[in-house]
């Protein structure tokens, strides 16, 4: 199967035009197929304060108000994706942005309210991986915004980690999928404040000893177990590395963690 | 050649849901391939103002500082183009939104400055048709938002009325294209406070005499200009009319302006 490389990038690299530029550089490098899915870093919380908008969070995490709801389709959906668009497009690579609503590419339902209502999040039902692959496959290159639908008129606001994992499933039975989360640490860490302490390969084995030792804990567990469940669905690798390792990703001196089943 | 319907919406129909959602209704009702151009209605004058952005206009023609292109980027390209989009998905019709950045579609120049500098308004130097094509003959419903870009990186602000003249010439070699342009009044008017002096067929010799005698004049001419010159270049008919009146569209008791070569 022919080799895809999927990049996640949000946070630090969106909110500095400098970092974002090199980024840009450094994906259109990339060999083969290509995909990026993006955050929305500060951008949307700072439109929304500039607006005015009251962004609450429960646990880490953001109610979207239907209010905020607009913001991120503006920001996310709008400024953003074009954004990266027309920057790929001046560095030769054809590219496109997209909402899970264009070509009905993911579909969601809104999240059912238990404890926390968090107002129009979504959670993905389907990917329509050959909408991707037919873009795939003419050199295009799919710019993925952090946004589904719910088929009824309704877009949503869904995490981006989570969209591109979802995009990596939906595209595992045509390509090789290399699925890379950009990170502000240099990947997984032993010890989060000391850079030599990167842990370069992590396997279910070892995975299971760092959990158990207490190492790897917190906001790292959900990312973790995303990625293993790509790669037990068929993704290839998934790597965590920073924005400016990804030069050297399939180079034996790539500096991140490579997550392998 | 197969039909294609290309309608441009813009102002209060944006402005009203209901409207819209009507409208909507209406689109997705036409047989055969469509495209829909959208403006921006106030939306993103309001959003301007909301943050404090001022808008100058000359001439009627509004200035696009950088941050009235940021303003524009998300409103068209972000907020009006993905609710769009969504609001087609309801409807069965399987729709994608695009800037003229995305895959390329519409490549324009920034607007030299004479005497007015009009900031980040792209003049279209090319449509991709062939893009464009290949989703209309999957039964796909591009969504084209009034953006363009430079090749450099650089997003430009384009006026709605003259992609979907662009857009329709560029199709008009594989479709015969019929291009709508939805407007306030019915259509043109003899007189645009009396209802019943509703011009239904304009051709070339008429639009000269009305023109000569000032019956048609101001705002209406470059509109015009612009229709005609889309049929010199093979666009099959252009029409004006009121949204309400798309139903209608291809029946004896259309009402609107139908203008013909």
């Amino acid at each position: 199967m022919p080799r895809l490389t999927l990049v996640k990038i949000g946070g630090k690299v969106l909110d500095d035009p400098r970092a974002l530029a090199g980024l840009l550089d450094d994906f259109s490098a990339l060999p083969g197929a290509r995909v990026l899915v993006h955050g929305g870093g500060k951008l949307a919380a700072d439109l929304a304060q500039r607006l005015g908008i009251e962004t609450s969070m429960v646990g880490g995490r953001r109610i979207t108000s239907r209010e905020m709801l607009e913001v991120v389709t503006m920001v996310y959906g709008g400024l953003l994706g074009r954004q990266l668009v027309a920057g790929l497009q001046a560095r030769g690579i054809n590219a496109l942005s997209l909402t899970g609503a264009d070509l009905d590419l993911m579909r969601a339902h809104r999240r059912p309210v238990r404890e926390v209502d968090f107002g129009y999040v979504g959670d993905i039902d389907a990917v329509r991986g050959e909408a991707l692959h037919d873009f795939l496959s003419q050199g295009i290159v799919p710019v993925v915004a952090p946004l589904t639908h719910d088929g009824a008129g309704q877009l949503l606001n869904t995490n981006a980690d989570t969209i591109a994992s979802q995009v990596a499933l939906a595209l595992a039975d045509r390509w090789e999928v290399h699925l890379v989360f950009t990170f502000e640490k240099p990947g997984v860490m032993e010890d989060p404040d000391d850079e030599t302490s990167l842990i370069r390969v992590l396997d279910p084995a070892a995975y299971a000893r760092y959990r158990e030792a207490g190492v790897i804990a917190g906001g790292m567990l959900p990312k973790l177990d995303n990625a293993f469940a790509a790669l037990a669905n068929g993704v290839a690798r998934v790597y965590i590395c920073q924005a400016e390792a990804l030069p050297r990703l399939y180079q034996p001196d790539f500096v991140g963690t490579t997550i392998q089943a």
